[in-house]
């Protein structure tokens, strides 16, 4: 591709705000319209949160290493993460399937048991679709949430001086991934813990409500794309910046395992591996300990690490063990680009 | 493809069933599941009408006789014309976009301005999405619709007796779409009014409002994979049969002056020709009149014409133009077997 074909085209966050630049304006109806993790509409007097997320082979998924009950189990996980990063409660979900001709029985029977399943323990029910023909497996679901009592928790709640806390651990699903990738086995006991992290991810629906109804959360988003980018973004939709420290990133044993055996950083994964759906949000530096008791209350298994702060001006910053501030904004993943981590 | 491998293979119908037969009962909330043009949920006391459909290149459409404008157009009008047949006023859309990177930008402006300026017409506020990278142009649309103040119309309601019922010509779509792919010149006199409308369909949306607040449609749906299916469809929901006049059959001037060209039957064409978005819909003999009047108020230059009608039984009947009667059941087209008219 040549110098020039390539200024022409564009980054996702472009097509995005050409989206954007057309789409609604938030309004007494659209309380927020494109450029959080789902839109809200004021339907009847109750705030309702829609979100929409695609998944194509190839592109998002392989199925050389992911079983059809995977591929299903995953766009409904990352569809949830949506929702829960709004701190809504799961309640409608629109299928589209794309399949191959001739369409065989036991995988459609395996994708929609993934879907499913993790559908039902969030109670939530399918309502419609659509199904099409596609030389490539195609997933996309629309969810619709509630967001009940309070209104819903949003990017652009930030200010300087907060505290920034992701939950659980980051990276897992980026080492999973890479071992897989790599041709490893998927019940290696090296990996088998960050490889289950990868497959059958758990959105953080029950925290995000939690979070989002204890009033204290600034703003939130989920964790698709990594820190690093994710964080720019939340810096971007409340204008101001934020240092995150390396030092309490939360990095599980499992993923410093498949670093060393990779050879390569778990700190890079932990700051630019997408796909964790952890919650990423900001509060009072206060409110940090009893913001954990209550996602503890809700999942005793899942942490809140508080990896770093809030501050007036512009990016993303990382301070390393040495004390090294290093720019981090937008290091992650441009779909559009295939960037890879600074 | 060997015979063994084909009986395995899932139609369209099947893989439908199975999603169903996973998906949501009808209760208080969930007023109608899958199985119609859209879902309805009952929201804050508010019927609420989803729907979603998605559209792929070189499956949906080509780009080497549509612009991007058009697919942009169409993928709005498809996605409108559900929410028609519900008798459901469009309120806002999710649009969700796959692209090829490198991405260009007057490919994504163009596409947007089509969808945009249908939404534009009626109203509608495009709230959120997604974009994704695709090896082929992807464009789905997640649309929602408010049912009032009736409840949406069904395709389950219809009775022995009824008269059946359409909207406008029905196979012009299916002719410019013929013509284009032939390699005809979309401004050649002959085609140019079926070219027209198959690139820039209007759905139905104020007469299928008309129609549902009157309180005397019994059954309604909107026509996209050609008369033969869909009142099949709409009979099976409703446990009925139905035949056909070919007599009756609306094919305007333009449908008859191309098939004559391609040495095509225009007939076949309004039966099994996708993508016209006009409206099929049920009413007692004696209402036809009134509710082509009223049709007429909301569109001046839309006919509704009586096809035919409901009896009991099962099963679609063509009679012929000799009396002649003719099983057409289900002869349109299914998306995971390509199956030709019969």
């Amino acid at each position: 591709m040549g110098e020039e074909e390539h200024s022409r085209a564009l980054s996702e966050e472009e097509v995005i705000r050409l989206v954007q630049s057309l789409a609604g304006e938030s309004h007494d109806e659209l309380v927020v319209g494109i450029g959080d993790d789902a839109a809200v509409l004021r339907l009847g007097g109750q705030a309702i949160c829609v979100t929409t997320d695609l998944m194509l082979e190839g592109v998002h998924f392989d199925l050389a290493y992911m079983r059809p009950f995977e591929v299903g189990w995953r766009a409904m996980a990352a569809n949830l993460s949506d929702l829960a990063a709004m701190g809504a409660r799961p309640r409608w979900g629109l299928l589209t399937l794309g399949l191959t001709p001739p369409v065989e029985r036991e995988l459609v029977e395996e994708l929609l048991a993934g879907v499913m399943e993790l559908a039902g323990a969030y109670d939530l029910t399918l309502a419609g679709g659509d199904t099409v023909a596609s030389p490539r497996l195609l997933i996309s679901l629309c969810l619709l949430g509630a967001a009940e009592p309070r209104r819903p928790v949003l990017r652009r709640g930030a200010h300087p001086g907060d505290a920034v806390c992701v939950t659980g651990r980051l990276g897992e699903a980026a080492a999973g991934l890479a071992w897989l990738k790599r041709g490893g086995r998927r019940d290696d006991p090296t990996a088998v813990g960050a490889v289950e992290r990868f497959l059958r991810p758990l959105p953080r629906v029950a925290a995000g409500r939690a979070l989002a109804q204890s009033g204290r959360v600034h703003a939130m988003m989920d964790l698709s794309d990594g820190l690093a980018s994710d964080l720019a973004r939340l810096c971007q939709a409340s204008q101001v910046g934020a240092t995150v420290e390396e030092r309490l990133l939360p990095i599980g044993d499992h993923t410093r395992a498949v670093a060393r055996a990779l050879d390569t950083s778990a700190r890079d994964w932990a700051l630019t591996g997408g796909e964790d759906f952890e919650l990423l949000f900001t509060c009072a530096p206060q409110d940090v300990d009893l913001l954990a008791e209550l996602v503890a209350d809700q999942e005793p298994d899942l942490k809140v690490t508080r990896v770093g702060e809030i501050h007036p001006g512009r990016g993303v910053f990382l301070r390393g063990a040495d004390g090294d501030m290093r720019d981090i904004t937008l290091t992650g993943f441009d779909h559009f680009r295939r960037g890879e981590p600074a």
